[in-house]
């Protein structure tokens, strides 16, 4: 990296942590100005807009997130195992940027505002749920998950618990949603896995009501 | 209702739509003033402050939300039916407010910003899930709904789902993540629900395995 993109990424990551509490119209070039030590002019040496560097502060949180919340997952054996280790890693790991989830915060501030922004937060929900899919869709063919799941159900069910239950836990400064939502979520998994014994049971269960 | 008082109504409601989509900060007194066609002076002889009108604002929009999701809930009949009814109604009936839920867009704002709006979030989300415990505990009191269940997780994960679904309906402009947080959310609940036959089907369940 040369100089200039040294400092470009300076920003990147001093910016990040304000436009992710603040938001697009809330974080000012004033903010960013203070945050980086840097002349108006030295910021927009490197960014052609506001809504240039937000996209790249953007695009840096998510990175963070996906990072921090993925922890060690490929040291994870079976799909179940690693849906599990996903919602847990979830729960128990706090985001590392200030301001809670970037997707959800750009969701929310973009729905009405940027397009830019809104298409980045959009791109982001998909990549989280393809992550998902493919886990659930590597499940179902090597027999651990049960073959009527609907992969993409599962996914958007966990993507969306566990994102509102971030909001209502930031907001009311407890862990309890967060807890809540990891528990019901687990059960959840619960119904989808193929177990061995499945079979067996049906047949019993059919012989009583017989 | 005087005429003052009248007039205060009016600014409160037009201006609820537009902190609602733009948020606390990226809604101006300008805007205010394009929304209700008068001057500043006439808006701050009603409130004291740009937030005291975003808080008011806020109680409007979250009313509206209110009222529209609990429908004709007074109609029906039993415990379950009732949480039945208000999934369904929230994922059927669009907010009649621009913007999404208000609930969240001000939990989400005001998340790293302003305290007072921050604490009508918190409260509105106790309002909901009291609201949600209150029938969960009648349903045990009336056996229809299983003793060992916990009303405060149930209420939980019934507002994190359908938020956090609403929030990712909302950015994808697609109804998907609504009907698959309402399939799972049903299907929770087919867990809590105490049947009739529920003691006669453990008692054959333990005769096969025994």
């Amino acid at each position: 990296m040369n100089k200039g993109e040294i400092t470009r990424q300076r920003i990147i990551a001093d910016a990040a942590p304000i436009f992710n509490q603040r938001g697009f119209a809330g974080c000012s070039m004033q903010d960013v100005m203070e945050a980086t030590g840097l002349e108006k002019g030295g910021i927009y040496r490197h960014f052609g807009s506001k809504e240039e560097l937000a996209a790249e502060a953007f695009k840096f949180a998510l990175g963070q997130a996906v990072k921090t919340r993925t922890g060690d997952i490929g040291h994870i054996e079976g799909s179940v195992e690693k849906l599990r280790y996903l919602i847990n890693r979830f729960v128990d790991t706090p985001s590392p940027m200030a301001g809670g989830c970037p997707l959800m915060n750009t969701a929310i501030d973009s729905d009405d505002g940027s397009t830019v922004l809104r298409a980045l937060a959009r791109q982001g929900i998909q990549d989280w749920r393809s992550r998902l899919v493919r886990i659930v869709e590597t499940g179902v063919k090597q027999g651990e998950i049960r073959k009527k799941t609907d992969p993409v159900r599962i996914a958007n069910t966990i993507i969306a618990t566990l994102e509102g239950a971030l909001m209502m836990s930031r907001i009311e400064s407890s862990r309890k949603v967060l807890q809540n939502a990891q528990a019901t979520l687990i059960e959840v998994l619960d119904t989808i896995v193929l177990r061995p014994t499945d079979r067996a049971t049906r047949r019993k269960a059919k012989a009583v009501t017989a």
